[in-house]
């Protein structure tokens, strides 16, 4: 068994797959992104000193070609795998593994809000978190926002800047981005920005006074508004995933407008985490029932993130999809269903052998 | 959604997959084998007869390579497949589709006889209905015998054996083998039979008086007995499955043998399914412990295979296992885990925004 | 095992009860309502017809003092009773019992609406059949009605009074009262709308142009509104049960009000019904969570009573409350819990004998 | 609510009845027996220590009669009372409280073992920590033994004797029996013993250098062994339940026997605990679908009682019947059915008001 984790949770990722998987009986090979595994390295020592039989886990350090060829050589023997990381090494690692393995990939993850406005405040603070916390790097971010007008009208969009302009590198609410440079990121602000009748909102600037290394992005929190009616027909640009400090916001009214943000939902291809917010129980099961999120909060106070208390985390409608972290993540990345029939009553008196057939 | 189904089970399987695609809310695109697809053709006019929308289900009337051309020109559309069939088939279209697949593949299937002997006429009975009902055509049928010396003393194989001598041609209790033409079949079991201490059983013969066509096999029910002590060293020949009326047996006596049996059981690759004959539930939890097939009977009166009244069906322990007929097997591979977190209740009014971060 | 059942659901009452009972394996002795025991009887040869064996089933027709009588004399025999009717019979029954007894009696059911109005036309017509359907004679109809002011504001009262209007004897949509009298009936209705500041909002009459016997009530469907602040002065008179097409209504706004109104369904005493009228979920589980009723209905399509569409219907918060109908039901009263705890692994190899204690 | 606990497990069953009830939200007042009372004291002095609000907890010390009349006064205003006790007394409550109750009374437990002997060196241990561990005051002690003929054949009753043995009041594996004087133990082993056939197997005298008071009881470990044949004509004798160490073997060896067997078990009337010890799974699912005990322990380590490790513990078949310790036996004694339907979706579009009816 084989575990490839990503380099955003060093700890709480791998370590959460790791130990579902042993207390599931399995024997594992755990390979970390580069750039963090010091991390799981120490854990194991404690694992170790606390008693694990060293025979139960092998732990790699290494990049991700030295993985890849190891797992060619040795794919008659990997039963399963679980991989948390981009959707292209998924694929690549699906053929490899012909199939045998789990996925969390990207997440394009959105927040729709009714029209019924309660507890502002609070869910001004779920929307900065959602989409900046850990400096936007949560595969299950906020990465575009569907507010109804009368949200807008009570000034929810200025109180998540207000929000967000508090965040700084100082005391490390705001970070570097290990994934995307400064430039890609205000290249892709300045395209979104650029769709007719959009605007930026906030952010779109360098991180001011930081020491962070010119290989990794150092941004200020950013969001873009685009008219609703603009999103089909810049779709793929708009649903592009930023593993940054980044969304899209946009703003809807009517029925009509309701229906074309449902239309934009279901055309979104990575479903992993979603979130309604409303206390109107129509509402909310109507999105519910016209969507395909693998986790999706429901209710007033929902977000499109609840890492790290944790959840499912896993795409929907995926017959690779994992999860992590929840107990039916673990039974179905690492056990299996088996059918045990008890045929154990006494034979019929009457019984008589049928005939061969 | 695809549905690929096999030759041996023309209406049940691709209808029991089929329903469970459509009554969750799939629409499917299903291809039999070629030489019994007219069976669903029929099926599929009743249920357009009884209202089914037809834009719900196509029906393809093709061979393999056709079919593979057209998943390979349609990969992106397909969220999942459905194949029941050869265990190459299947390990192909897994990479073709990127492990976007449910498998029900191969099965070489086995029968453990406990020390306790109970019931004899009626386990002779359904040892012979496992391995040679159908003409051995079920991907469950009785692959292997593992009797307890108990039952070999008390005359159980003569019993198999001669219940098999009353299967015939004109009733129809034994027919034309799909996929093994006769020499092949005389081959195998001549090679088997000449293990060292092997000796054949019963049959090793065609079928006289038949109007079978060449190209399908016409023998008569067969077994060769092959001393467990041989087995490791024969491992492939003995485990290899032959889709047609043939099978193993063996004899067992001491707990050193036991623990032989185990370890072969370990060893086979296909755990589609498995019986335990006993009553003493230590020992059949001791079996049951030290394996993993999907489909497990224990009990006196367990067998290898309950199709056609149909349980799971699908092997355990591979990431792509699918199953067929049970209500577990139809959410596994037409449905997908979802996760809605319902967080409806009220802020607490003592909640002040926290921090970013 | 004894079943006693009342009139006014002659045949599905006790059917469900007694199926139920002769499904767990009991056997049954069942005592209808004298006026209706007829209808059973036809059922019960119909079983018989259809190969019930007719041992497992004893129909008294009598009256209560002879079913009384039978029961003392066979208390030792009797493991559990089903009672159906008055709370003071199921008191009685209780103590003759020695607790082996499971009531489902009186119900004193409320429908709370809440502040946000939808679906109007739907919500009048569910009161008026809660209220008023089988003639208010179901221990689910809806005695009291807590309607928010904007319900009161959007004219929901006066629809009540108009679909009310239009029941009438001539197509049995208002019929026999059995157990209350014209003059019983019309007094109670005078008593509510002399209390300070209530009033009677349509009916209060004797129905016009039928043929009842002077022994049932004949009656128009009546509706009494008592303002909110007067009803814990005036409890025990509005908060009567009576078994006719009566209800309280009142108002309520603020969070005061609402507070009243919480305090006011706690202090009932009856807890078999209610209905929760709102889609704002936090409302709903507010009243959920501060109620005890044993079946609650919530959402802007709830009615105080699924009869005989069926639910539980049995107290809530009472050690001898059954229920009817459904499976939780008929465990419940007709079987009970049982530990069967298998302890069938294997001694360890390293057991010794403990010392005596 | 109301709790009345015993005096054999002082702490255990008050201590776990009260917490399953506090943990469900009641408020509780509890009595001791009085000769042990003093050990809930000092737990309720821990547990306000570690913060329990005052106001949940009432603790009474006093007799029987006092807390009989103080219940008579607060009938009204008792929910549910849970009685762990005698079979009278439980009774008498069950009238006072008009059947709000949940009772544990007594146990006359039965133990069978099958014809296949295994592991009886382990099986010998078990008989005689059932029988004599806690000289005897457990409500699940083992009171009778049905010994397959195979047993006593391989010497387990002699085993059982030679353990007894070893039991001596300086160790305190046996001691003061407290509602079952000397002279009334010997008596009643005296009776059981002058049955035609019987004998005494063991034990039948008073503790040697022993210090306990006379008002206590102060005997030996005893057995006596009473032919199967006589059970019936002295059923009552046999069926005596002695809170103390005492038991009735006797022996079985055809299916005659077993049916008599059978036919004893469906005849005693306390249902509590018992046990099937063996292998075979046919011959312990039989015994099982013959009898109703509410807490049956089932397999070669079957033993009667699993106290003080706690399992269910209740009478099965009585509507009164509570538990104790189980999270089944919480919600069943403190808690209560409750049915909640959603019935929130939207109003078809097509919907019209029915008629009135």
């Amino acid at each position: 068994m084989v575990i490839v984790a990503p380099f955003n949770f060093p700890l709480e990722i791998p370590f959460l797959q790791m130990m579902g998987a042993l207390f599931m009986g399995n024997h594992v090979t755990l390979k970390c992104a580069s750039t963090t595994s010091a991390v799981m390295e120490e854990i194991v020592r404690m694992l170790l000193e606390c008693g694990m039989p060293p025979g139960d886990l092998n732990l790699i350090h290494c990049g991700g070609k030295v993985m890849n060829e190891l797992m060619k050589q040795g794919a008659d023997h990997i039963r399963t795998t679980q991989f948390t990381g981009s959707t292209g090494v998924a694929k690549d690692l699906a053929i490899l593994l012909e199939g045998k393995i789990r996925v969390e990939d990207a997440g394009f993850d959105w927040k729709v809000l009714g029209s019924d406005v309660h507890d502002k405040e609070f869910v001004a603070s779920t929307c900065d978190q959602d989409a900046y916390a850990h400096t936007g790097q949560k595969c299950s971010a906020q990465s575009i926002l569907f507010a109804h007008k009368n949200w807008v009208d009570a000034g929810l969009l200025d109180d998540i800047r207000d929000i967000a302009a508090k965040r700084n590198h100082a005391d490390l609410s705001i970070g570097p981005v290990l994934s995307v440079k400064t430039d890609e990121f205000l290249e892709h602000t300045a395209k979104c920005a650029a769709i007719p009748g959009a605007k930026l909102l906030f952010g779109g600037k360098e991180l001011e006074g930081h020491s962070i290394p010119k290989c990794y992005g150092a941004v200020v929190p950013t969001a873009v508004h685009v008219p609703l009616s603009q999103i089909p027909a810049h779709f793929d640009l708009v649903t592009t995933e930023l593993f940054a400090p980044f969304q899209i916001v946009t703003t809807w009214d009517t029925e009509e407008d309701l229906q074309t943000v449902l239309g934009l939902l279901e055309r979104m291809h990575a479903h992993l985490t979603a979130a309604i917010v409303s206390r109107d129980m129509q509402f909310v099961n109507r999105v519910i029932g016209h969507t395909v999120n693998g986790t999706t909060y429901a209710g007033i106070r929902a977000r499109t993130t609840g890492a790290p208390q944790n959840h499912w985390f896993g795409p929907a409608g995926d017959p690779r999809g994992a999860g992590i972290g929840s107990p039916e993540a673990i039974r179905l990345v690492w056990s299996c269903h088996r059918e045990i029939i008890r045929d154990d009553g006494p034979v019929e008196p009457t019984w008589t052998p049928p005939e061969p057939f």
